[in-house]
């Protein structure tokens, strides 16, 4: 492990975006939000995963010279083309503009087909509880969970996002149907770590808390079982609807994920008379969660994104912890 | 185990209702919904808690006499007021108010605060879907869960419904946070039968399939367990902030739940040009989740919602299985 300082981090990622013919400003904000993911410790997401993306761009499967468009409109719903552009941008720009709509008419929905891996999902509700609005984003993914009673990937994990605005630090839930996402997965098996419960099935069938075993069986663990794997289909046919796009079903392609459909909605906490009520409301659930009595004593109990603001000025500080062998093969890009 | 005819259901819910006052086309359309929900198979959510409805009226937690109204309006959301009536009726004019407000404007949300229990959640799911939108929908309750990590129940489990029209039976998934509902627990518990996987954990504890001994300690599993809790709690926040309407902090009250929010979202899908190809590629992600090979030979593998008619058109047939000791407590009131 080694550790990066982010301004160094941000500062590869560019270089690297640029040698693959990513338009200047297109190259600062991708690389500012990859490297923010990992300064706020989502590290399968952040710099782990930027490999991914650069070979994407090689592959051609993400075309760095396209922006997304507006495809129709209806009222409060849009409807755009992600036109296989880069999937963090074309996230970045339909929720930019779902706050814009929410702003305007108090509820605003992106539905966005045709995009590609969108990088750390939290990004979007971040951005839309930062503007004083509640997010909720989600994305359909290739199959990588069987149906529910089944052997083969047949539904996505399909992130979902809820970022809720708070006084303080919003509440950012970001998770995937599965218990682990595959980065997580792949960090774990990298470091030969078990994971802390068991997260799916090996090739026997059995419950296994062993990350490769998992990879290699393709049976993570849906969240709640059988209704991790329903609400994940559920995602799926609503995404596609909304965007006019594609299924968990049609965007499997050779070697990984064509074209996903992605929705964006920002709900503006502003165009309510309530608001301060309304956050007087969430403050107190969130103290009311930290008043918990912890089960071990030495570890109280925080709500979902809590920890980030402490984690982002540590690494602010220390830089930002990197698996070496990772660093090392982003360099050499 | 009796078998009642579903009409003999119906016409026995309508008199004890309009034995508390309630008002005749209330009763009839409250008898109809709460006798389709056993009929449909969700045994623990119709006949099973009829008992339930009937104490909270006799305790005068519901009111029976009010109806909801209209708070105020923002374009294609609406804020109501339940004004403590019946929950189930509450819920049906609310999810009526959005399939309306979606024929107009694509998109409808009804926020409905200080509301009751709403009975089965999928009932308005289906209102939705019946009417050719996408519904989805959820509710706070009173805390049923601790934080992940803490000791004391401070989570609802905040039950959650996506229902997506196909060209046949619309996919539903109604689903609570926690793994069981509490509905659940207690039918295992009262017919002494095992959890099909661990459901929770006992007062030392371990986790465990006893349903009795996971009441006892109120900690069930939630989904996903640290994904559970974290999801609940965002449902509870943003449907709190919709309505301007209670948190789970603040329902929990004497004996039970008062007053929760909730959220009704339809979206109307002939609003969009290409419906067509939206149900044909509906229809085809339900297939392939049909053609998966079974874990198990004899075991087929469906999508969620699809024996929902099989079972209706059975229980039609034989009659509804109620367990006698409710059978005849109903008869009583």
């Amino acid at each position: 492990m080694v550790r990066v300082p982010f301004e160094e981090m941000k500062t590869v990622f560019e270089r690297v975006l640029k040698s693959r013919n990513v338009r200047e400003e297109d190259a600062v904000l991708c690389a500012k939000l990859v490297a923010e993911t990992s300064l706020e410790g989502v590290y399968t997401h952040g710099a782990h995963r930027f490999i991914q993306l650069v070979t994407m761009i090689d592959q051609g499967i993400i075309d760095v010279h396209q922006k997304p468009t507006l495809e129709s409109s209806y009222g409060v719903l849009e409807r755009w083309d992600g036109n296989r552009g880069m999937g963090n941008l074309n996230a970045h720009r339909a929720m930019s503009r779902a706050i814009e709509l929410a702003k305007e008419r108090t509820i605003g929905v992106v539905a966005l087909k045709n995009t590609n891996h969108w990088m750390r999902p939290g990004t979007y509700g971040l951005m839309a509880a930062e503007a004083g609005c509640i997010g909720i984003l989600w994305t359909n993914t290739m199959p990588l969970m069987p149906a529910w009673g089944g052997v083969e990937p047949k539904v996505g994990n399909n992130p979902l996002v809820i970022a809720v605005p708070s006084s303080e630090d919003p509440l950012l839930v970001d998770m995937a149907m599965s218990l682990f996402s595959y980065g997580k997965l792949e960090s774990h098996a990298r470091e030969q770590q078990s994971l802390p419960v068991v997260g799916g099935w090996d090739r026997d069938g059995n419950l296994t808390s062993d990350a490769q075993a998992i990879m290699d069986s393709k049976r993570p663990l849906p969240i709640g079982f059988w209704k991790g794997t329903s609400l994940a289909l559920a995602l799926d046919l609503v995404v596609a609807a909304l965007s006019g796009g594609r299924t968990t079903l049609e965007i499997h392609g050779e070697g990984g994920e064509r074209s996903p459909s992605q929705v964006f909605i920002a709900i503006d906490l502003a165009s309510f008379e309530d608001r301060e009520q309304i956050l007087a409301r969430i403050d107190a659930s969130l103290a009311d969660i930290n008043a918990s009595t912890p089960l071990e004593e030495d570890k109280p109990v925080r709500w979902p994104g809590q920890r980030r603001n402490e984690i982002r000025a540590e690494n602010l500080a220390k830089g930002i912890p990197t698996n070496a062998g990772i660093w090392q093969r982003i360099l050499a890009l």
